[in-house]
């Protein structure tokens, strides 16, 4: 009887490691969330980057947006300093447009649909206009189909703009 | 001829005075752009401030809006802190809704409209909500008479959200 205790003990044992191991695997496997194509990530403290413009998105994407730039971002656009200097970083929120509950006539955001990030560096995105592009949904990279739309839209309706659609609301 | 020479600069002189003179009361009398009732101003610095969320607004107004907060408001929406604490300032930019020249589905802001600001002072807005209140058109108050009519609809519509429209866009 005793030996059937321990042989069930070290069967928890191995599955607890076994299980430990797992999870360990799984913390691992977490997307890294760049995207696909240029590695682009969701910049840290982007929330509480300087407001550049805000926007409204008709059918079917009905999105209220925000985009929010880095310091370097909103310096080029104090200055009108075109092209964005190499490390500019500018972040598109975006959410579902909601009928305020508050006050009749007002939209408000809803639920956060997706993070949409572009980073200057002429070197590392030449091919790109310099710049290079991250679509993320739930904090994770949508896929390398959808990274190959950035470029051929942003280069043939805002080239003149250093590839930018957003301007400053002054 | 010399005499009416000499009374022609001395009459420039005085023109030229009276000019200096004429500008620098008008320099003086430059809207201090204190809000009546309140004597609520413009908060320097806000356009730097954290986005809380952006919003529309319907016809007739059809704007495109942004609630931007200082620090203390930020973090106070953050921690889901009501009542705002004393020094909270949040900041209302409007702007007319404008089609996009550049995409098609988008709108983006036109020509900036109102700037409207709310400042918590629990003592010194006691009877309106802790709140005092600026509607500015150009950097210009608007008049006592749309100054009284904020508290009344803050209050009649958002008393439970210590009289707060905007809700942190997440």
């Amino acid at each position: 009887m005793k030996s059937v205790y321990l042989l069930s003990c070290v069967f928890a044992l191995i599955a607890l490691f076994a299980l430990v191991e797992v999870s360990g695997a799984e913390e691992d496997a977490k997307p890294l969330s760049a995207s696909p194509i240029y590695g682009v990530t969701i910049p840290a403290g982007y929330r509480q980057w300087e407001l550049i413009a805000p926007a409204l998105e008709d059918a079917p994407l009905n999105e209220l947006r925000a985009v929010v730039g880095n310091p370097k971002a909103a310096d080029a656009y104090r200055h009108a300093d075109l092209p964005f200097p190499d490390g500019t970083i500018l972040v598109k929120l975006a959410w579902k447009r909601t009928p305020s509950k508050e006050f009749a006539s007002a939209t408000v955001p809803g639920a956060a649909t997706t993070v949409q990030v572009m980073v200057k560096d002429s070197k590392k995105y030449a091919s790109t206009g310099g710049w290079g592009f991250g679509r993320f949904v739930d904090g994770k990279a949508v896929d390398e189909a959808q990274h190959r739309t950035c470029f051929a839209c942003h280069q043939a309706l805002v080239r003149d703009h250093d590839y930018v659609f957003t301007h400053y609301a002054q």
